[in-house]
């Protein structure tokens, strides 16, 4: 299989899961309101969920097509690996859900964040893996030729993007807050301009 | 990353947005509901609220194809700022939802209809702050060289469009049927057949 | 624009309204259900449903590739034509969903139905009116000459095929039921092995 | 019609059936719930048919490249075989979760096992219909020859493939946790790379 195909088949499953987000974000009841502006202001851990999922799945989409973009073809692996990584983008919109849903309440709001930081971290860590496969089983299959130490490098900066989304899961046993927060900032970070010197990689730097 | 790619995966989200407003629309309860032709025509507010939306999606999405073909490369900047564009597009579904819900509701009506302009007026920020970056920050990526003159004119028609949409938002404070009927009304200008020779752009012309 | 993107965009749509269908389906509530069989059985209107607009879309789809694929080029007439089509397509999980829920019930089934063979119908004349655009209109953007007398030939099978959906949804105050088999006889009908000389279509044959 | 085109549709169909699962996962009302981490626990059903339907999509879809990289054009039978094939794909959101909420229940749990066994039976079914006819009556369409030695190896494997569908659908009559078990072991033993000599394909092989 060429890589566009796996490329474009991946677009596909990203740009819907990206897309399905929204559905989290609920229009309150029109027969039980009295007050939409509060209902829609009490709704914020929605939006702010919204916006840091859409973010992130946004850069593992920029990220991804740095990594595939290196192959000249994919094998049987690669594609079950690549499927393992969709597999967990694909959850997102539950766990973007459950986070939001949970945030400000006073039970359950610990387990919610954890599950919430623990699916992007688990993301990431089907990403390095896929991203390993590649760049240490596969070079036969690279478009060009990389030398180890660069292999390395890149490999290297994807194992210490785990860090904050680590730390972030861990965090929640103390404060849902910190979890989304550390998330978003983890989403700016790659957003901004000097990241792209790195590719802008949030599971790749 | 090539421009191909970016316009894949931005069709792909704007093909998802529009195809998704559909689920605003809601089938009566059968056994709530003894007279369906009513309930079919109260909700008119959700047919027109599509239709607005579709076509306005569907515009936006003709104008990006014109932005994103004077590019022959693309870098993080612009993919970052796509992503924002498509952060906002993502959102139609819900405020259209929410319009649809609230616009002959005696409470909430303006502050949704607001919600509404507002997120087409942010859409269509998103829109011209990408084409002003394309336009003025990354000329080196242009595929053909465009006199300073020409670009001012097509960012100065970008910078024009929005103020439709801020009309429409501000108002939603006296009416909101006048604010879903501007945003229909801008909808519908640029389908016009002379809107071609303005490329059809809702947020650029 | 190069057709190719139209394609892509409209593909994309095709298969999220095509997908989407499947929405429709209710899982019976565990709590509520003493007898599912006979719940699943009772559903049997959604089966039939899903299936018949499954197969309509996917053999317009097979006539919109057929109709496009005759165009080297496209301006902005033919985008917002396709855009109506689009629109009209997007609306069919919607009254899908519609004549499944009403089939069966004692009021609103003549409603529903004619809702949902007028879908069709829509869906037909914006498909008709869209080739006629293409044929009549805009001959100079098309890849190849084709003889007046047989671009009114294709024109005329389009006209011809809105006759059994005008058909069915006028039967529609008479039978609920009639409806659903005529329009299940149209997609079947296209579907067959020699509808494949007049290229499979339903809208366009 | 080139393959291309219809690889790109099939892929669209398959990318938003795989990421539709996710709805199946339902977050806990927060109102109603006094303990998260049970009520997540409890839903261990929706976790395992999402990753064994995710899976199972993600192998049919490389299948079905495999299939079709095979064609040098593509017909009218072709395309109708294909849709169906894409019908019993997006039944399976559905299904899916038909599984889920009843995998625990003490009535409808075996119809629904052999509902969801049979949706997967179905699928392998169409697939092999398709290649078949690929294979044995449009042998005029590959791209390259092929003995007919090899084309009966091919569609021994495909019929050969269906077998513990069957297995799993008669077995959920037993219990519906085995015909859970053996979907989700087929869907594994195609992903493990000694898989990949026989093109790691469920319905293929």
């Amino acid at each position: 299989m060429s890589p566009n195909r796996l490329e474009a088949f991946s677009d596909g499953v990203f740009a819907i899961a990206i897309t399905l987000l929204v559905l989290d974000i609920h229009v309150p009841d029109p027969g039980a309101t009295s007050n939409l502006a509060g209902e829609l202001g009490s709704q914020w851990p929605s939006y702010v969920a919204y916006a840091v999922s859409f973010l992130t799945i946004g850069i593992i989409w920029i990220n991804h097509h740095a990594m595939i973009r290196r192959l000249k073809a994919v094998d049987h692996g690669i594609l079950v690996l690549n499927l393992l990584l969709l597999l967990c983008v694909g959850l997102l919109p539950f766990t973007t859900a459950l986070m939001a849903a949970y945030l400000k309440e006073g039970q359950g709001d610990q387990l919610a964040a954890a599950v919430y930081g623990g699916s992007f971290l688990l993301m990431s860590v089907a990403f390095a893996t896929l991203n390993r496969h590649i760049l240490f089983r596969k070079v036969h299959l690279m478009a060009e030729p990389m030398d180890e130490a660069r292999r390395r490098t890149v490999l290297a900066r994807g194992v210490a993007g785990l860090a904050p989304y680590l730390v972030a899961t861990v965090l929640a046993a103390i404060s849902p807050y910190a979890t989304l927060a550390i998330c978003g900032a983890i989403a700016l970070f790659y957003a901004l301009p000097f990241a792209s010197a790195s590719e802008g990689a949030a599971a790749e730097s």
